[in-house]
């Protein structure tokens, strides 16, 4: 292999593919990167840890063909040390790897490109295309809800569901449901359900964002992998398996008390009543909802406090107790300047959501205010 | 007390004040800051860790004066996630703390202002004026040198020393002396030494660094304590007890080799031929010098590689060896664009310093070539 490409180009595919590469990953080739001549005017750079796998296509004049696995650490990290310019990397038959430039030569020790994990053959599932922005949106307003628990199985993925003109991604850990919907005339067609790991579709998100260029995504959910398609990248990550829960039972059928508040004064408000947390506890926080007003107060050994946000509020007065991280989570990933939280009881979920529409439903469980003591 | 002051100027001094904030002391009052009136139009925030204290003041108004301790990192996260504005700050005869913004109200337990610890009474020493840009690169060229290892007593404190028209500052950590001078007729008068420890003449040059407005620091170098003044800010530190290296002796009388070399080349050709280190092993570099080229190279399981840097040499040519960090700390706090390296044998120190003139020295012992094995 004998190829020429420019650093400012490498390094920013290597940015990318290196979201691929496992630090922790006990299987030495999943620690590197795959560099490939594809014709005479391009290279592929692929890494996995065969979860996932990213693919993206860089800009080179390729003198020789040929493949070759070097140390993601180590290849990364000196392409990012060298100057802006022309980079020479060749590859012999001992799969030595030579980076040369102006006044730098490095010799690695490569491996044979054969190792490199290959995923099974790529059969293509249901297509659809989407904005960049709206992919990315969809993600961050969910993945973050989905259980961190290893042991918990599908709610520690994300539930994309395409059904008639409806694409859902729902996210849930037990405390919280995070639903949001994108509609679209094209998305119509076949319906689908995938469950993505959530610390794989966070990566999805964080590609597509490095990505430039072209403003749409392509998807492709198959059975058991979801591919995603953006500008010359392909990322392919291996579904989970089981049946995911049925998120539509545990939403509420009606709601008697209406509440709408400034995301931001709210926001500020929890994180301020947030900080008086007691040693050990969670950081919880309680909400008085009265007419015109709503109260956000916290108790600590440290002191006590309390925060008086402007709201409307339609129905009874109610006390109710919340951890304060569930509610900034959701305060942070939405960015409406208004939001409405719909309560029952105080023991009974809060619906949090935009004003207007069902984009984005919020769904979470209190807790009881004796624990909050506030 | 009770006091209104605004939140972004408060948030400003807090900032300074909490890099005297220990947050491992055992000693509870030392995580707490003193609030004091100062006068109708002044407070003054206070903190410290006994080895070193801050104290800068604020513009507020005082309705009521008075002074309480409050918890550090409370009050600080609390300030600075409250909007921009007036806050109400005042404290009673418990010591109840409220801090109260139009929609806000937290109540604190604060702590009398008595228990805080006081610096003993202040003699002043010997002072002089120095512009914030100067102290700050004497500090910010020396400190990293100084020794980490906290059982090494006075090498563990970077030294100062006015004599005649020069202000010097030396730390060492028995591998590597770096001094920088700075001269002033302005200096002259009764010489005098001081060793403040590294780590708290770092916190120095953050807290200058972090002052608007005024150009010049005052430096007050007393018998056991430095202070400085900057701003409507002083800084106390303790002095390190004990006689300094004679850090004079190491410096050679002679130097038979001179390479003079780009910095950021250099800095670029180590950094990435450091990357290329042995498990376990320190990033040791080879140099080898000669003429009208400087080579580096290193070896590791991993690969090898070298950087070609063009230098203009005087004097034999040369194989050496380092330690690449000793190196890349050096090259990093200076900003010269071209430095001389200065050589006797492969097994004397190196001597780093600008082209012209003694304003900064930097001596770096050599690694035996055999360890380096490139």
């Amino acid at each position: 292999m004998k190829i020429i490409c420019k650093q400012e180009k490498l390094i920013k595919a290597l940015n990318i593919v290196s979201k691929a590469v496992s630090p922790t990953s006990t299987l030495g080739i999943t620690k590197g990167i795959l560099i490939k001549t594809e014709g005479d005017m391009k290279i592929s750079l692929s890494a996995t840890d065969i979860q996932i796998s990213i693919t993206t296509a860089v800009d080179a004049i390729v003198n020789e063909k040929g493949g070759v696995v070097v140390s993601a650490r180590l290849f990364t990290d000196l392409v990012r040390k060298l100057p802006a310019g022309d980079i020479l990397i060749t590859a012999d038959e001992e799969n030595i790897v030579v980076v040369k430039t102006e006044y730098s030569e490095y010799k690695l020790q490569g491996k044979v490109e054969e190792e490199f994990p290959r995923m099974e053959s790529d059969e293509s599932g249901r297509q659809l295309r989407i904005e960049k922005e709206e992919i990315r949106d969809l993600i961050n307003g969910t993945a973050f809800a989905a259980s961190t628990d290893e042991s918990r199985g599908v709610i520690t993925g994300v539930l994309f569901e395409l059904k008639e003109d409806k694409l859902s991604l729902v996210a849930l850990d037990g405390f919280r449901v995070a639903i949001k919907r994108e509609k679209s005339e094209a998305y119509k067609g076949e319906s689908v359900k995938a469950i993505i790991p959530a610390r794989l579709v966070r990566e999805i998100s964080k590609v597509i964002a490095d990505t430039e260029g072209e403003n749409e995504a392509l998807l492709d959910i198959g059975e058991r992998r979801i591919k995603v398609f953006v500008e010359e990248t392909l990322i392919r990550v291996n579904l989970l398996e089981g049946e995911y829960i049925k998120y539509n039972d545990v939403l509420p059928k009606e709601n008697k008390i209406k509440l709408v508040v400034g995301r931001n004064e709210l926001l500020g408000g929890v994180e301020r009543a947030a900080m008086l947390r007691s040693e050990g506890k969670n950081p919880f926080v309680r909400f008085s909802v009265e007419e015109g007003m709503l109260t956000v107060s916290s108790r600590a050994d440290e002191g006590r406090g309390h925060e008086k946000i402007k709201a409307q509020k339609t129905g009874e007065d109610l006390e109710i107790g919340f951890d304060a991280r569930f509610l900034t989570d959701v305060l942070k990933a939405i960015s409406d300047d208004e939001i409405q939280m719909q309560f029952n009881t105080s023991v009974s979920p809060c619906l949090i959501s935009p004003v207007e529409g069902d984009r984005y439903e919020y769904l979470i469980l209190p807790v009881r205010l004796s624990t909050v003591s506030v």
